[in-house]
């Protein structure tokens, strides 16, 4: 990305192992991703020419003398954050936070080719050889899904729960999956388009929603005797999205967020009175990868159906202007390695 | 109160029995808390002559006939908020977000007598004669205890973590105590004050912390491998002392806040990288009476040590005046019936 909207696709150098702990991956698909578009519109500053990507699925082409636990040829899933995966914050399942945590967007995904630090720790194999749809799905838990789940996670969705999902875009519309994967009763869907309101029903929604702010929240206690849900997934982060989520909530519930909190503020003291509980912050996507991948390859989810345009890498540009134009939810950039 | 600073004690109407669910008790005890004295210095309006105090103990006068958990002669601990005990938000252990609560301090239990409503989801018997230091500690469970007891398991204090407690008065005092009985292994005590220090020591820090702000927040992660603590108990309620819990806390940790948060504006960014759990609000002191009933009538916890001025209910403004003058950290009030 050269300036919000200029995306080129460049020749750049092969990346190279620089550490003994590297791998480098031949990329198969990468996407883009909601986040993506925050300097794409110019609400974060793009200083200069700037990489990017952070979701990729790929085979490994080599690794450093270090790395034991992936060898060339494996087809691997990684996320957003490189992780050691072995330090304290990583095994209380904050490998988001890793204390050598690398963020992979500086690296940028969106290429033929990639290197992944801490590869022991960042990278889960893929068992068997996935089919095209697996693919799919697993480039859907390198990020959207495994945000997704964490904010189902965190929300503490579960059998007994009401849960509503504020937020229709890949991550919210995976959250209902997450939610009626963890065994949630009933899922609310906050939408208003129609397209999404059907992925959201494929994937467990039971109800749908479509006002939004305080009717919204009106709604939302009326499907709950009045008392809100026992549990919201926030997959917005603006100021309303975020206080729509809170006052979702019943006292004692628990709002997992994941959108990321632009110019966001909390009012203390109505969050105190909330009562509710909330948890969330950058995915540790890693902690969920394994049962992730496992469900993928049994074929029990399906989350690549999210992806709804599938362009050549070289078309990227194409992609963001899809997506900023809200044409399509989530793009998946293919590239020659697929 | 008449006005900010200007607190009296006068004659009323004895309360009588208004609703079937009603008890009318003999106050033994009250006490000024912290929060009382927001009104005091007139954070908080005062715009007409307010009955005040929300923490109480004694014995019950009389009963309303639908009355059965409680009867007359029965010593009894309530706490802030009146609860019905029965509701789908207090059988989550919500009480103080109960349907039906009311909210004590609107009938001011600084006062020889008191109408407590939804006796029977409210008032929790003591099983046999209280001993005078029983009956302080009984009080201090009223509010101070539970609402420091529910920080603390907010903030998920337990074996083998490390908990930083912000605020040094009775209820930060007391979260240290139930950090200890709840099993931590490190209880990290921010004070500036010897004889809090002291007192912070004899209920179970291992550590004090005499900085605050950034400077507290840095000797708290030196204190930690430079992690944070897993559990931060947030006992104050201003920006300064929520931001330095928050920073205090380790990625994926969790604060426990029981300030109440006057002109406090989280920001949300900050917020979603910190990857802290947050929860907190008034305590839903009722899930915990039981229990903390049980340890002080087994001698296991004597939180009624927080209390080091006991007054006559007549000299309630002096009492007032000693707590804003930090002369004391906690004033009880006697009443005749003690």
């Amino acid at each position: 990305m050269h300036a919000p909207g200029d995306v080129r696709v460049e020749d750049r150098d092969d990346p190279a192992i620089q550490e003994p702990s590297d791998a480098v991956i031949r990329v198969a698909a990468a996407c883009i991703c909601g986040s993506d578009l925050w300097p794409y519109r110019g609400t974060d500053a793009v200083t200069e020419p700037t990489p990017m990507g952070h979701e990729y699925v790929g085979v490994v082409e080599q690794v450093g003398d270090s790395v034991k636990n992936v060898k060339v040829g494996d087809f691997v899933v990684g996320s957003f954050f490189a992780s050691d995966n072995t330090c304290e914050i990583c095994r209380a399942g904050y490998q988001s936070r890793c204390v050598h945590a690398v963020l992979m967007g500086t690296l940028g995904t969106q290429a033929e080719k990639l290197r992944v630090p801490l590869a022991d720790g960042t990278l889960v194999v893929v068992p068997s050889t996935p089919t095209a749809a697996q693919v799919r799905s697993l480039l859907a838990a390198s990020d959207v899904l495994g945000t997704g789940w964490f904010a189902a996670v965190a929300a503490e969705a579960g059998p007994g729960k009401t849960v509503a999902v504020v937020g229709d875009g890949a991550v919210g519309l995976l959250g209902v999956l997450a939610a009626k994967q963890l065994g949630a009763d009933r899922i609310i869907a906050m939408s208003r388009h129609a397209d999404r309101q059907a992925l959201a029903r494929r994937f467990g929604a039971t109800d749908i929603v479509e006002e939004r702010g305080d009717a919204g929240v009106a709604k939302i206690k009326e499907l709950t005797d009045g008392l809100g849900a026992h549990s919201v997934i926030e997959a917005v982060g603006t100021q309303e999205s975020m206080m729509q989520a809170i006052r979702a909530t019943r006292p004692g519930g628990h709002v997992g967020y994941v959108g990321v909190s632009h110019d966001v503020e909390l009012p203390g003291i109505e969050l105190f009175y909330s009562g509710v509980h909330l948890h969330g912050g950058p995915a540790p996507v890693r902690r969920f990868l394994p049962e992730l991948i496992e469900s993928i390859m049994n074929n029990e989810i399906d989350p690549g159906i999210v992806f709804d345009l599938t362009l050549p890498l070289e078309e990227a540009a194409e992609g963001y202007r899809a997506m900023d134009e809200r044409r399509a939810t989530k793009v998946l950039l293919e590239t020659e390695n697929a």
